[in-house]
C-alpha cells in the first residue's frame, strides 16, 4: 500500500483497492470496530471519497465479504485425483489457512450480530456452504444425493465451521490436528449413517476403495479397533 | 385463550400472557412476518396496550425467546441414572420435540437475519448452547474438560443444531432416526478424538462401560465391524 503517493485511479480500480483495504481491516478486527475513517486513512484517501464509491460501511463490508467468499469457495476446488481422504485433507488445510488469515472477521461473521447480519451477508455465507457442498458431492461422484447423504454432508460442513470457530478461540489445539480430525470426522459420520442405510454403505465402500493401506483412514480404523478391544 | 372476555389482569400476569401469545406466533412463522397488531389481536387487547408493556416488537421477541430458551435448557436436564447412550437419546427426543413445536421460529433464529440478530438474541442462543455443554460434561463426570473434549462436545452441539435445521427443511428423514443418529454421532466423534488422545480414550472407555451389550452403541459397533469386513 503506497500511502502519500497519490496517483489517479480509475473508478473500478479504486473500488477494488478500497475493498482490499477494507477486507484486511474487517479480517483483523471485529467489523463493528472498524470505522470508515480508518478505511479512508488506510487507503490514503478522504472520508467523503470513500462515500463516493460506497454509500456506507455496510455496502463496503458486503463487497469485502463477497471477495472473501469467492476466495474461500475457490479454495474448495480440488483436482479429482488420488484418494478422497488426501483430497479432503488438502482442502481442510486451505480452509484453515483462510480462517487463520481472517480470524476475527470470520468469528464476528459466523457468530452473527447486528453489524454483520444483513440478508446479503447471510446469503454470502450460505453461498460458501453451498459451494463446499457441491464440491464434496462432485468428489463423491454423486449428482442426485439421497436425503441422508445431503444431511451428512451439510451437517459435517457446519461441524467444520464450529471446529474452526472453537480453534480461533484460544488456538489451544494445533490446527494440523484439527484438519486431520475433520477428515476423520467426515468418514465417521458417513460410517454412522452407512451402518443403517444401504445406499450410504455402498458409497462408503466406494470412498474407501482407493484409500491406501497406510493412509489416514486405515490408521484411524486400526486405532479404533485397538481402542475397542 | 379467551378472546372477548376481558377481565383485569395484573401487570406481570398481562406481560406473561403477552409473552405466551407472542411466543406461539413467533414459533409458527418467521418472526419477521409477525406484527404487533397480530399479537394484540391474538391477546385480545389493543395495540397501544401492547406498547404499554413492551416498547417494541424486538423487546417482546426477546422476552419470548427468553422463555423458549429457559424451556429448552430445562429439557437438557436428565437424571444421572442408567447408561449414557439412553440418557442422551431421551434428551435428543425432548430436543426434537422443542424443534418440532417451534419450527419456523427456530429456523429463523438459527439462520440469523436482521430481525432476529440482536446481541440479546445471540446471547440467549449462546446461553442455551452453554446449558447443553454443562449438562453433557456433568453426565460425563468431567469438571475441568481438556481442550479436545471441549471441542468435541461443543462441535457436536452445533452438529445437533444443523441436523435439526436440515430436518425442519422438508422433514425428509423420520426424526426418531435422527435422534438416534445424533447419539451415535456423539460416540463416533468422541471415538475419532480418542483414537489419537489418551485422555479421551480413557473417557470413552468409562462412557461405554455401563452400556448394555444389546444397547445402541453395541449395535452400532457391530454394524460398523460388519461394514468394514
Amino acid at each position: 500500500m503506497t500511502i502519500g503517493v497519490r496517483r489517479r485511479m480509475g473508478v473500478e480500480e479504486r473500488r477494488q483497492q478500497l475493498i482490499g483495504v477494507a477486507l484486511e481491516l474487517f479480517s483483523r478486527r471485529s467489523p463493528d470496530e472498524v470505522s470508515i475513517d480508518e478505511i479512508a486513512s488506510a487507503a490514503g484517501i478522504s472520508r467523503p471519497l470513500v462515500y463516493h464509491y460506497f454509500p456506507g460501511k455496510l455496502s463496503l463490508y458486503e463487497a469485502a465479504l463477497q471477495r472473501a467468499s469467492d476466495d474461500l469457495a475457490a479454495r474448495f476446488v480440488e483436482p479429482h485425483e488420488g484418494p478422497l481422504g488426501a483430497r479432503l485433507l488438502r482442502v481442510m488445510r486451505r480452509y484453515f489457512d483462510f480462517v487463520d488469515e481472517h480470524g476475527p472477521g470470520f468469528s464476528a461473521l459466523m457468530r452473527g450480530g447486528p453489524a454483520v447480519g444483513s440478508s446479503t451477508t447471510n446469503a454470502l455465507v450460505d453461498s460458501v456452504r453451498q459451494a463446499a457442498y457441491v464440491q464434496i458431492l462432485s468428489h463423491l461422484g454423486v449428482t442426485d444425493p439421497p436425503a441422508r447423504l445431503e444431511l451428512v454432508v451439510r451437517s459435517w460442513i457446519s461441524l467444520a465451521e464450529s471446529t474452526a470457530l472453537i480453534w480461533l478461540d484460544g488456538r489451544r489445539i494445533p490446527r494440523a490436528e484439527l484438519e486431520a480430525q475433520l477428515v476423520n470426522d467426515f468418514a465417521a459420520l458417513v460410517a454412522v449413517s452407512a451402518a443403517y442405510d444401504e445406499q450410504l454403505a455402498a458409497l462408503l465402500r466406494r470412498m474407501v476403495e482407493d484409500e491406501p493401506a497406510d493412509g489416514p483412514f486405515a490408521d484411524l480404523a486400526g486405532r479404533l479397533v485397538a481402542l475397542a478391544s
